[in-house]
């Protein structure tokens, strides 16, 4: 997850190696309600920052699986101050649903004086105002699992029974190499916590080339949770781990195979329309002034590559299984054109 | 030209734009010695470091032109201290000709506490241990027009007398937008003054294009000091311009025509037998520390293309006019093998 200037941003730049905290708050929202929090259409709140990896993959999932109404969605401005994730985008810099600044007071509500960091995606509970979830790794398999009965018509199975073993494992290394791996790799240190750390995000890419090469999805023929966990590291690929976090090897747009499949996933509906380059730039670079002191915010890359043809079609798959394509984008939830890219200018 | 740690190193990344300083000593050495300083062989000193554009272009003529016995040469740590440029990769950390342990100290024999920078390329007079020059604009021009009665059997004209208008308007453009260009963008501490800078890099280098699409070189047939100037600038720019000063629109290897064009120098002798990207990014990244605080230096990118084919044969042109190509290097002056690319590994 992405936490505020207590985690993941400045403070983990620190004298030791980068490592990602646990999420404290671990509670589940299921179809049981076990833990004291069913499912519920209207009753929960999504809160996202729209540059986070981790809470791109719940903005994902709640697009393909249409649980856009049952799950409304709060935006955090992207740029944190030192009270973390802010409402700054909405009126007043207020959320209008749960009517308060700053995620903290939500985490505040939950456990009073909580003392670690205010982290996204977040899961607010709206009657109470309170915290639920901030657990990164459970939040999208219990939307998947957990929700069904508010799924949409037409929804896709994104961690289908039969395959769950080998979206584990494939989740597993993407997890600790690429997703986590970039960030070990910029906001290390040392030059060997570096080179360590940057090695294995490449090795692991290349791995999964192979794969990609003669399969259009990372596990089975359909869109799984391992193909949503990829795609949010690889879209931010070009514009902020390569050079941010110096993952240079070499830029996603010179890995053919592994950039048409990111491109796929791309122009699939709930992906690409969830992605906001401007928030993952401005975050990424302003944030983090431990590693871009000046905060400036490079102009590249250029975008437009990201709306070439893919031709991924040709290698079969079903994308939805038995499902459909999610319909638009919800009314007030479109990014803006400034994070979205544009269509290359025709040659002449 | 490269200052020490006073210069173009971190207190030029201070508040105010980045304003490359003049070169201070601009004694010239000509054929006819009328500032004092006549061409005469063994009688001066080049020191350069090879991670220095500036210095670089001076590399590269010593080798087209064939001065290495005239004109001997000293490479400096690429690393600098508060005391700017060091001769740490000799014996003792001392020069073995001049015996002095900084630069400096030719300035300083030059004038008695000089204030200013450090720079390099700097030519020093081996007799009186004196600075003769640190104009890094004018001592290459100077290799070509002046120090002719020691040019090797063969050597090109690096700038000829009917070309000068349209190298002279070449090289304006080119230093102004992109060989400064890419400081500008690198050292900015403003938003504003990056993107001026930036798109100024790309504005001069797209307009190049359609030139280096027709014909090899820059300027006429022939390597000129036009491209002396554009190569050592682009030989840096995936290495350390994309990624540190935020050049990062795209890739040179993303742009077919200046990458094949970039590849075709860096495999002409004299070019690429110069280049050390070991110490080029060394220097940039480790030295530059309020742009990389850390001081870690980044794995890529990945140099096996630059030993790719180009195919710029067929666009004609004579590399050396009515002269030839330079000999190898001269013992003892070879870029170690972590400083070179290393040939791409066979496909499988």
């Amino acid at each position: 997850m992405s936490e505020g200037a207590g985690g993941s941003g400045n403070s983990a730049y620190g004298r030791k190696a980068f490592k990602r905290s646990r999420s404290h708050f671990a509670d589940r929202i299921t179809a049981d309600g076990r833990d004291g929090w069913p499912v519920e259409s209207g009753r929960y709140r999504l809160v996202v920052s729209r540059a986070c990896p981790w809470a791109s993959r719940a903005l994902v999932s709640r697009r393909l699986l249409g649980l856009e109404e049952a799950l409304s969605l709060a935006v955090a401005d992207p740029i944190q101050d030192d009270r973390s994730w802010r409402f700054t985008l909405d009126p007043d810099g207020r959320d209008p649903v749960l009517g308060i600044r700053f995620l903290s007071e939500a985490y505040d509500r939950r456990e009073t004086g909580y003392p670690g960091g205010v982290s996204v995606p977040a899961i607010v509970d709206v009657p109470s105002g309170r915290l639920v979830t901030n657990d990164f790794q459970q939040i999208t398999l219990d939307l998947a699992t957990e929700w069904t009965a508010l799924h949409r018509p037409g929804a896709p199975d994104l961690y289908p029974e039969a395959l769950r073993d080998e979206i584990d494992e494939v989740m597993a290394g993407v997890y600790h190499d690429v997703n986590n791996g970039v960030y070990r790799a910029g906001f290390a240190t040392g030059q060997e916590e570096y080179e360590a750390a940057c090695a294995g995000v490449f090795r692991r890419l290349e791995l999964l080339v192979p794969r990609l090469e003669r399969q259009r999805y990372l596990v089975g023929d359909t869109i799984t949770e391992a193909d949503i966990r990829l795609f949010t590291t690889l879209v931010r690929f070009d514009a902020v781990y390569h050079g941010h976090f110096k993952c240079n090897r070499w830029k996603l747009t010179e890995s053919p195979v592994l950039w048409a499949y990111a491109r796929d996933l791309f122009r699939t509906p709930g992906f690409g329309d969830t992605v906001d380059f401007d928030h993952i730039k401005r975050h990424y670079y302003q944030v983090h002034t431990g590693v871009n002191p000046t905060g400036v915010v490079p102009l590249g890359p250029d975008l437009s590559g990201w709306l070439t043809p893919h031709h991924r079609e040709e290698l079969g798959g079903r994308p939805f299984g038995d499902g459909t394509p999610p319909g638009p984008v919800r009314a007030g939830e479109e990014v803006p054109a400034r994070g979205r890219p544009r269509s290359p200018a025709p040659a002449h």
